[in-house]
């Protein structure tokens, strides 16, 4: 602890501006904002049908002030402006999550189909509408029986030339479209997405047609049922509820026609011949909800790592024998070790989403961004949402124990931070899910023909196109690596743990060996004529660290460039030793792999568990400065123990 | 999959008897009694005012059929069948948490405290009436600014020999007792911790005293301000609350007197000189309380394993291409993965709390229990609490996010389970304090020291006085097994991963490992002139792990007498399994270490993955039995996704 107390302090207002970024203008907005308003749920919580109410209100006044479409094309009254809405929503999740759902299904969702799935005269129709939330809408995709699975969904749009309308209707209660927020009580129009049948008989796959469920008077629309999924385990200010649908009529523009049109007399047309190309194409537009929530789960955990690591600072627990003066818990290494490698890993996602962020505003006003690209996008917000939305639920679990009792009262935001993030894991993609479309897109090499194969289909494609790329791929960067690194007797020891390019080094490998050892298994089962999907859920773990790897690699790396492009020396030696624990951490955290690998001895391994420790409590003087610089206003933490100190006086020693 | 559909199913009923164990009876009354009355939190949950006094009424209910004293002795109203108390609480929490730890606050802790710490007088006069819930009452120790550090309570009882009284008096807000059971409404009389002051100036160290807060009708007593904590994250049934004392006055007979007396001329006198140890005594009595949270624990993740295994039975999802047959979510392996090693870890935790429960009892029946005994019943059960408490939180987690939305409503029973449990990982002894606890009795081999010692004594104590003992001992022991192991160049590869002598020899090895590795870092340390405070700080991280490897090496030998126990063959053959499954998964998620210290070779390591994997596949088609064992009635249970299957033809498979 002696050896760091020269480490210069770090400055909360330049790790704030690096932070905030090229969106800080509209994230300082949003802050002052959310500090006038207060939009904070009650303590007590009110009941839900107030709370829902209340919600509906702040989600009005906040759209009164034209931010809602601040990603709506200009004509629409919006500002073109994508990754500025993205920075404002991930802004508004220091505040009510209830408030920040109501506005992502409204704005987000249910605008964003509309928009991105619509064509002009759609726009012109609803965005305006939608945009001050006149008109409440819903984004009616997963059904009660279909959640992952969204290709099964049974909800059925019928063409009927005669009268030039679709029918939209529920077959069984499987197909009920379920958990869709804004139904139980707001929403009047839903985004439903249906199998197209048109010209009798089969579907043309899963489109989306607008059905309005509500009148003016909030009374369910005929052969529409409506129901409400009660009481959830948090986001109880916004209105889950379920849709059936009895033979419902809409007319022929309610579909969505970007990609595909039905013609009056019931002539069906798309320019993306592949049904499950022009699935996976439309479900591609909507990338930016993963991306979203994904920047608001990263939010969330500033907010809890905000105040478990100021109470750290001043709350004293026991000291050395026969004194009087106990120690604050963060000088503890167990504390700090609960703590710090996760506010590290905490900055590191900040940096790959913010990256994420400008290449999505990038894909969205560039003409013409690659199909490739657009795959590796969507794989990278597919990926990074399950990491961070894991890393919330972990992190606030774990910031919450570290306060201990004062942790549980609700006062001290726990209670809602934990409940209300925690359905981030599920939706918007389930994690499990999420890191397998991940894996796929590795093995076919981000291919035109991602999206169209399901998983057990990768294998064959595995097998039969790329195996031999990815292996031989990374069997050659495996061997270089091999040649020049720390597996050669003696090499070890001379590699610096703190060097970035070895850290990489270990990230890049890893992943490189995973997939190539997946690539492996694959073939070998299809080889010896096992049954696809056994050899496909044989390797289902293996799968799934593959994916993570890739993250985690990603991560680093972002991480790592935000590191290099700091231009203020101090701080970015602050960046630097934040960025060696979570390297390290990551480490640490898969030592067993690097070491069943070969990749490191078991002198190497333990030599990482002490690194992390000394960094640790290299980390721990400058903790206080690293959650400053979140800069979450004192009335939107609100919690009592969060609160900065009072008395500088008593400081952070 | 093929090789394990010949495996005998199990029978769910020969399970439940098993588990149920000697207090069958007991466990399947309080079964009965919550499926008649069906405590349980409406949906939505009423306001909290109205749910403290429906819990107290449940409360009063159940008091009312005589079990609530099971654990007191006959002469006043109870039966003296600890075990059977505690039995009937594990059962409890299968319902209404917040109704369990009502209880838990009476019964248990402020009853306790009078049973345990009071002589004849006070069972006398109060137990009847606590036992009715006549007089409800408060276990007032935690104050806000000492939680775990109990000792450095500030609240004062200072004996006024003229008037024969106790005066009691709260000097600073940090002294004010928070977070406190009963508080906040119903309690009318506290047992308050104080440090006792008599014949002028110094503590004689925290003592128990009966003190009034409320009286008949509710109105705080004099010189008594109550408050109240407020909305919490779980356990919104429980008025916790804060209490301050304004020199109130008790008289001389408020003392808990049965470890130190005042004479009325104001002389102490306590059979127990050393004041340290004399505390942890009075402490070691309400040891009750761990244990019962600990079971409570367990019972919470049975309903949640219950829930999510059925569940993942039944729901489908994706399935192989160009098939409409998809598949159930239990098939999938990283569906396995998720929940059947945690499954595993419940029934070995299950079996060593049983274990646990029937020392107890021994512990309060017999004459003249051993000190020694008692110093390691006390460590075990602040381990074994600590290890099943987060095995809640972590598990109930994971169950949730296997049920995706569905997981999400309040219905599905997830809500309150992890909200009502999260609690149980810092009350009772904050679980990261409990390991150094056990770590520390380790370390002083359970000596009558233990107790007398601060965490960084004990660096000092150790150094001084075990360190040859605890040292040598492992020594010779690991040397022993190095001879006769599998570090044998060779011997690995016969040795079968699945017998049990080995994963426990692997398990204790570890423990003795870590044991003598602390030993020797605190000696160097101290040896060397460091700070006491910075050598124990500097291996706080190797001291909790090695705690947990104690336990864990505890837990598996449990479990393994538990299967060797079971007469029924077919059972003992699941259960063998099972017992594998939780060996294998603890050592898999420890492998890094095993090949840091050489124990394992990295095929080995990468040999244990592959073997729980195959575990995980043979239990999955008994998955469904397992939970049925727990025999968790319906309407208990309640949970829709939750229910058993109704047509047994759609099976498990």
């Amino acid at each position: 602890m002696t050896a760091t107390e020269t480490t210069p302090a770090l400055d909360p207002d330049a790790i704030r501006v690096l932070l905030d970024g090229e969106h800080r203008a509209i994230r300082d907005e949003v802050r002052a904002g959310l500090a006038d308003a207060a939009y904070e749920r009650p303590i007590p919580a009110p009941p839900d049908d107030e709370y829902r109410e209340l919600v509906l209100e702040w989600a009005r006044e906040l759209a009164a002030d034209g931010r809602a479409g601040l990603g709506y094309p200009q004509e629409f009254g919006g500002q073109d402006n994508v990754g500025g809405s993205i920075a404002a929503f991930e802004t508004l999740a220091y505040g009510d999550l209830s408030l920040l759902v109501k506005c992502g299904v409204q704005f987000g969702l249910f605008g964003g189909a509309v928009l991105h799935l619509g064509t002009r005269e759609h726009h012109e129709r609803y965005l305006p509408q939608i945009a001050t939330f006149e008109l409440p809408g819903c984004f009616a995709m997963t059904e009660t029986g279909h959640g992952s699975n969204v290709q099964a969904v049974g909800t059925t749009a019928t063409y009927d030339p005669a009268a030039e309308e679709f029918v939209i209707h529920t077959p069984d209660e499987e197909s009920t479209k379920d958990y869709i927020g804004n139904a139980a009580a707001h929403g009047r129009l839903a985004a439903v997405f249906a199998q197209l049948i048109v010209g009798g008989g089969e579907s043309r796959g899963v489109h989306c047609l607008l059905v309005p469920i509500r009148d003016e008077r909030g009374r369910a629309c005929e052969g529409v049922t409506l129901s409400d999924c009660g009481p959830k385990l948090g986001l109880n200010g916004v209105d889950n509820g379920r849709i059936a649908f009895d033979h419902v009529r809409v007319p022929r523009e309610a579909l969505l026609d970007r990609y595909a049109q039905v013609s009056a007399d019931g002539v069906y047309f798309s320019p993306i011949e592949n049904p499950d190309r022009r699935f996976f194409t439309m479900l591609g537009t909507l990338i930016q909800g993963r991306v979203s929530v994904c920047g608001a789960s990263i939010s969330a955990t500033k907010v809890a790592q905000t105040i478990a690591i100021r109470h750290g600072e001043r709350r004293r627990q026991f000291g050395p024998p026969g004194s009087d003066h106990e120690v604050p818990l963060l000088s503890y290494r167990a504390h700090q070790r609960r703590l710090l490698p996760a506010l590290a890993k905490t900055y590191a996602l900040h940096f790959a989403q913010q990256e994420l962020i400008a290449e999505l505003h990038r894909a969205f006003t560039v003409d013409d961004y690659p199909e490739r690209d657009q795959r590796e996008l969507e794989t990278r917000a597919a990926g990074l949402k399950a990491l961070a939305t894991w890393h919330a639920v972990s992190t606030i679990q774990e910031c919450r124990e570290c306060c201990g009792g004062a942790g549980y009262l609700a006062e001290n935001r726990f209670a809602e931070l934990r409940a209300d993030t925690d359905v981030f894991t599920t939706f918007e993609g389930d994690n499990t899910i999420l890191l397998q479309l991940v894996a796929k897109s590795l093995l076919t090499d981000f291919r035109d023909e991602f999206g169209e194969l399901n998983q057990i289909e990768t294998v064959g494609f595995v097998v039969g196109q790329v195996y031999e790329t990815v292996v031989e791929r990374s069997a050659v960067r495996e061997l270089v690596q091999r040649l020049t690194d720390d597996l050669v007797p003696g090499r070890e020891d001379e590699l610096d743990l703190l060097d970035r390019a070895y850290q990489l080094d270990l990230l890049r490998w890893r992943e490189e060996h995973m997939i190539s050892g997946v690539a492996r298994r694959l073939k070998r089962g299809i080889d010896s004529g096992e049954d696809p999907f056994d050899v496909f859920n044989d390797c289902q773990d293996h799968v799934i660290a593959t994916a993570r790897a890739h993250v985690e690699r990603e991560v680093l790396e972002a991480f790592s460039r935000a590191v290099e492009g700091c231009d203020d020396e101090g701080l970015r030696a602050g960046l630097d030793r934040l960025c060696n624990l979570f390297a390290l951490a990551a480490i640490e955290s898969d030592r067993a792999w690097f070491q069943e690998h070969g990749r490191i001895s078991s002198t190497r391994a333990k030599g990482v568990t002490r690194a992390v420790n000394a960094l640790c409590a290299e980390v721990r003087p400058h903790a206080g400065a690293l959650v400053d610089g979140f800069a979450i206003p004192d009335t939107v933490l609100h919690a009592p123990i969060g609160q900065p100190e009072r008395d500088p006086g008593t400081g952070s020693r």
